[in-house]
Formats: structure tokens, C-alpha cells, sequence
């Protein structure tokens, strides 16, 4: 494809959805044709398993319906907006993608779901097809966690189904993050979120620049 | 488990919904504490997942999409209503289940999915867990086809996403669960269903008398 496809990942209050912002508007200053995007619900039908993802009493699903539910969303996300996008030779950037579904299902709640069921979801839906860059945000959870809540108090969101979790599991799926980067160093980059915007935006573009060559 | 789970399934128009009905009323007059429940929408989940998957435009989802939805809404449909009741003790009877998904995926859409993604999805949701008796009510689609449009006009439903595919698709379905109860002759009977309520209903009650000893 034309386009590449980069991935921003990490635990609440990491900061992901501003840095996707800021990583944005850098590449188009460059000249490069942007989209940004998100998992859960980066399409229309999208919002509405977003809707029943990210809402509503944190054991509503078993792992399995939950997991189903976000590759089904990946995989309508993948079909009708990444690849198209990226056919028309756009740069993709997305709040989240596979690895978070690895994090939070696999790491977060202690391999309730088996990691060879992830595997074969995973390439029911997207194939031999992976992001050209990952870029995990790595934060203390009793840090992000705070961000997290007061960001949602401001903004009156409700969207608090993972956050009402333990701390345990914000642990655990941190670790998750780290494992992946480390299983897979040619496509993950782990950056300290735990600094201010700027400086952390100004450390993703250097990994932009010397990973995909902006 | 304690309970029995028996499915209904076939074309548009081939009378399930009357029938579950017809068959629960009747093994309640046995004695026996049954549940009647439906995919998609089995569960308050489940039913935001049928509006997505049953309503709008019949190309809305690609296929691997569609399946991992009407797989998640069928995890979700086992887990916190099926497999429950049946551990009370109750026969559980369902409009629709795995054999709607192959017939109308694999063999409607002239196999757009493998069968061993189907397989596959069929293994992660549901286990070794089989029906313990479907009948598939086999109808020729011009004939069902008349009967759904019929309803859907005196009842103003919208649910006709399946509808508007060409013939070619239901005759296609057809034979699809006609394939399914060849090669499981054990679990599925196929009666045809082009005839009086009443006649098909008393078949019913003699195939579930004959498999299931009521």
C-alpha cells in the first residue's frame, strides 16, 4: 500500500488522543496526507460497538464476546477506512489498534482470554497486514489513572468502563505494553509520557523521523 | 447441562418465529419450563447488535466483519442467557443459530468466507457445545420470500437487509441447510414447510418426541 500506518498505544491517561493530534499536524506541515483515527469506533457502525464497549457495567461481557467485538470493529475499521485510505497514499494514524486488545485482554485481566485466541482473531481480520510504527506511551498507571479522571470530570464523559478497573490491571496491562515492544523492537518504540506535551511530541517526531524516514 | 436447547432454523418466510412459539406452549403443557430467545438479539446487547447487523444497507459490513458480529452477539447469547437457563433445567428453544451464520455466509454469499473461519469462530465462541436437536424448516424461497415481504409490510418492520438480496442468494441458503442437515443427521431434521401452521406445528411435536423422548 501507499500509505503507511502508525499506531500510538498505552494505558489510560497516557496521553494518546493529543499526541495523535500533534503528530498530525507535524506531518502535514511535511507535506504528507493525513488521517487520524481510533479503535474503538473509527467508523459509523464503529461508534455504536464503541457505544457498547465502553460503557455500561464493567463485566457486561465475558472476554470472549469482548474480544469479538473489537475485532469486528478492526476489522470493519481496517476494510473501509485504514486500507482505502492508505490505497489513496495517506498516512494513518490511529489511537489504539490490535496491541491494545493484547494489553487490556491478555495482560490487564491476567490471560483470561488465551494468547493463540488473540493470535487467530488477529489474523482472521487483518491477515499477515501490521503497522508500520508503534509508539507506546508508557506511563505509571497511579499517574495516567489521575490524568485520566480528571479529564473525564472536565469533560463529562462517561466513557469509564476500564478506568473504573484496579489498579492491579492498569499494572498488568502496562507491563503487557512493554512485552509487546519487546517481542517486536523493529515495529515498537516505548517513550516516558510521564513529561510535558511539547517535549513528548518533539521525542515521537524524532522516532517519525528516523524510523519511517520523514 | 440440565436443559435441552433446540433450534429452529431456515430461509426468510419459512415460519420460525410461529413455530418456537407453538413448540414452547406445547412442552409446557409437559411439564417442562422452556425459554424462547432469538440470534441476533437474544440479549439487551444483542439486540443493538441486530439493528447494526439486520437493518441499512446490505453492504454496509465486508464479510469477515458480519461474521465476528453475529458471532459476538452468539457468545454473548450463550454465555448470559443459553447456558444459564440451561443449567436451571430449562429447554431453551432459539429462532436461529451457528447454521443460519454457514448457511447464509458460506453457501448465500457463494463461500465469501472459508469454512474454516467459520469453523474457527464456531470453536473459540462455542466450544464442543452443539445443538441437541435443530430443525431446519425448508421452504422454496419464492414461496418464503412472498410470505417475509407479506409480514414485513403488515407489520412496517425494516429488518430487511437479507430480503433484498437476489433469489439466487436464498436458493443458494437453501441448499446450505439442506448440506448441514446431510452431514449432521444426528442433530438436524429438515421438514418442509410449505404447508398449514397447524400440520407443520404436530410435525414438530412428533420429531421432538421421536429425538428428545418428551
Amino acid at each position: 500500500m501507499n500509505g503507511k500506518f502508525i499506531t500510538i498505544e498505552g494505558g489510560e491517561g497516557s496521553g494518546k488522543s493529543t499526541q495523535v493530534k500533534l503528530l498530525a499536524s507535524y506531518l502535514q506541515t511535511k507535506g504528507i496526507d493525513v488521517l487520524t483515527t481510533k479503535e474503538p469506533g473509527g467508523t459509523p457502525e464503529g461508534k455504536v460497538l464503541r457505544e457498547l464497549l465502553v460503557t455500561g457495567d464493567k463485566d457486561k461481557f465475558d472476554a470472549i464476546t469482548e474480544c469479538l467485538l473489537y475485532y469486528a470493529d478492526r476489522r470493519n475499521h481496517l476494510t473501509k477506512l485504514v486500507w482505502p485510505s492508505m490505497q489513496e497514499g495517506k498516512w494513518v494514524i490511529s489511537d489504539r489498534f490490535a496491541d491494545s486488545t493484547e494489553a487490556y485482554q491478555y495482560y490487564g485481566y491476567n490471560k483470561r482470554v488465551d494468547y493463540e485466541t488473540l493470535e487467530n482473531m488477529y489474523k482472521i481480520v487483518a491477515g499477515d497486514f501490521k503497522p508500520d510504527l508503534t509508539i507506546i506511551l508508557d506511563i505509571d498507571p497511579k499517574v495516567g489513572m489521575q490524568r485520566s479522571f480528571a479529564k473525564a470530570q472536565e469533560m463529562k464523559v462517561k466513557e469509564l468502563r476500564f478506568e473504573s478497573r484496579q489498579l492491579e490491571f492498569h499494572q498488568n496491562l502496562r507491563q503487557g505494553f512493554l512485552d509487546i515492544a519487546k517481542r517486536e523492537p523493529k515495529r515498537c518504540v516505548v517513550l516516558n509520557a510521564d513529561k510535558d506535551i511539547e517535549t513528548l511530541h518533539r521525542e515521537i517526531v524524532e522516532v517519525v523521523q528516523s524510523r519511517l524516514g520523514v
